[in-house]
């Protein structure tokens, strides 16, 4: 056996909620109850309401007890969108930190459990670092989750297999609806620094070409992702290339796309923006984006015969990280980092991020493993040189690596 | 055997598309198919590209033969979103419709029949009368269609359950995404002139209240329709309420929300907007009415504390009419409305519309009926009083109608 400390767990949610974050939850809890609660090392399975913020509160006003939830319940809770405790928006400094450590001592709590994306790895590794300067023995882990899919380490991350599902499905139906009127249409999908979601996109596209050229792909036309440098006039170009074949154009757009000079587009056509605490643009939540890449093809297009296109925006916005249904893999895979995590506390592990790593792509198979908090804290992924083809596109590389991840898809058919 | 002409079936489909409306073409083909060609009175089946618009192409560039399509097309066809045919936004005035009747003379076209609303439903009315007047038999059948509900003599109309279930959905995962992070969210739902698809945000309540005074609702706290008058003044009021008690607040608001004198919001908070065809201003495809909104939100709520609250908005935009997976109450009656037009057609009916009626509540139970085209031509149908609760919700009795329309809801757990 392990040499273990006997205490109380902490598990707490961050960042931007996804569809399957309460399965990594229920994962823990799982992993303690037949664990290291039942041996007796954990006395009680504390949740924090709105993440560290719960740890803040006084007394235990942010806790909720989650030592003897019955299994009823919380598979229930598991198979629910967004953060049953909460969420927060908080990115803990040193001293914020210190706080945290504060209310673990006083609470006696020896296993904490952060679930979120390389912000909340880097609160686990201070908070970790700084137990250890203090004598407090206590044992940090991270359980990975975003829609984004931007933490190294992680083939992929909880959250964005579900995520992309939602955007696939979305491109198949909107496709459609797009040549069944003609015109412009522009999608605008979540993803402030990587552009793996609006990649995901490209799922859509069935196996047949578009149109008359036989080198025309099927709709999403055009792809941009914030690694390729986003111009607007070679952006007015590749659609009115697309437009003037096919009389219409299906564009996904990351709502982070930037120029030459790695300055954000969004900000620049929205005006005045909001900044959040981490000082970017608010960038979700607001058709901005859209309104101004379409005013930018009204506006920038010659038109065939003199009339100008039909352009359209959407913003895919809150609904594509909570939609109720979600992918299989998604929710099993997220499940399984977190019980892998309760795992490694019962074998006496610390500092660490679960990872998931693929192991065979067909059939897919993917495992959980572990990484050392620094390697996954603060940094980002990005969306590797060979899924992006050209200025507008992505590689069948990138489809072989996601399409396993989303699901069955519905087969749809054209006259 | 009733007195039938003999030439050449036309189906179209027009204005906005639906999750459904390829299933009601696959029942008129089906009921064609079975009825009026297979006793001869039909000898082919024109698919119309872009509704109307396929007949005025020269020769016969804006068909489709569907006279002898298989069944497994067919179904694979009823199954896809958005009109398989293309649909077009053309309202046929009478000399566009004098058109239409030369092209049906010119190509024996003896029954036409229009999937869509009301402008669909008076063209058949039009072109119906034109014919008569000129000694040409012509049998004409409108079946209805349209994500607004907002057709006269239906129960509701084939498109809204697949719609509506996607709202309900949307506002179920988006409900916990705003309890999970705190703060305002609005949300911009299709309907110009009728606010029924905004209502059915209210199926994304459960049983429970929410918040700690029973009497508050779960969310949407708030629903917006343009039957009711908008007041910035009172919505302000509305939402500081809410967010006062519970520090949160989501919103459910149409994109038609007009005020006391019946003029629309949304070119008022947009600025300049693009006017369509029809005179109105564009509201889909824009995020402006949900980034107005909000920039009134931010602007004009007296913060808690001093701190302005998080205030986001998503303009559901086209997804919610042409997602992948629909109602199953909805697929079928989409179906059985262009089946039962086929049959009217064969029974020697014309100038009909066909109808959806309820028969039955509990169980649910729907059937199709014949209505004249003046019934439905033109008007609009809006959300009665009984559905109507004050100034910002809706009733029980709204509730009873639309439930068993949507199909089964997932079950969510909070914690």
């Amino acid at each position: 056996m392990p040499d273990l400390v006997t205490g109380n767990a902490a598990i707490g949610q961050s960042g931007g909620p996804t569809a399957v974050i309460n399965q990594s939850l229920a994962g823990i809890v799982e992993g303690l109850q037949t664990g290291l609660a039942a041996s007796g090392q954990v006395k009680r399975i504390i949740g924090l309401r709105h993440g560290v913020r719960g740890l803040l509160k006084p007394g235990a006003e942010g806790f909720v007890d989650l030592t003897t939830i019955g299994k009823d319940k919380l598979e229930a809770i598991a198979g629910t969108p967004s953060a049953a405790l909460g969420s927060t928006r908080d990115k803990p400094d040193e001293a914020y930190c210190e706080k945290i450590l504060t209310s673990c001592r006083k609470h006696e709590i020896r296993y904490f459990f952060y679930i979120g994306g390389n912000d909340s790895a880097d609160t686990c590794r201070i908070v970790s670092e700084k137990a250890r300067a203090a004598g407090y023995e206590l044992r940090c882990f991270h359980v990975p989750k975003t829609i984004d899919n931007d933490l190294l380490e992680n083939d992929h991350t909880p959250g964005f297999p579900s995520a992309a599902r939602y955007v696939t499905l979305a491109h198949m139906g909107d496709a459609l609806d797009n040549a069944s009127l003609g015109g412009i249409k522009i999608n605008i999908i979540m993803g402030r620094n990587a552009g793996f979601l609006t990649a995901a996109a490209s799922l859509a596209r069935g196996g047949q070409s578009d149109g008359a050229a036989p080198a025309d792909r099927s709709p999403p036309h055009l792809i941009y992702l914030p690694e390729v440098p986003f111009s607007t006039d070679a952006f007015l170009a590749d659609v009115e290339a697309v437009y003037a074949r096919l009389g219409r154009c299906q564009i996904a757009v990351s709502e982070g796309i930037r120029d030459a000079k790695g300055e954000e587009i969004a900000p620049k056509l929205m005006g005045t923006g909001e900044v959040d605490a981490h000082g970017n643009v608010q960038l979700s939540g607001s058709g901005a984006l859209g309104d101004g890449l379409s005013d930018l093809v009204k506006k920038g297009l010659t038109p065939k015969g003199g009339k100008t296109p039909r352009v359209r925006a959407d913003t895919f916005g809150y609904l594509q990280r909570c939609w109720p249904y979600t992918s299989p893999v998604d929710a099993e895979e997220a499940r399984a980092v977190g019980h892998f995590a309760a795992e490694l506390a019962a074998k006496g592990d610390a500092a660490v991020s679960t990872i998931l790593v693929r192991t065979s792509n067909a059939p897919y198979r993917a495992e959980c493993r572990r990484a050392d908090l620094a390697a996954v804290a603060r940094r980002t992924r990005h969306v590797p040189p060979e899924f992006i083809a050209g200025s507008n596109d992505i590689t069948d590389a990138f489809i072989d690596y996601c399409r396993p991840l989303v699901g069955d898809l519905p087969k749809l058919e054209r006259l």
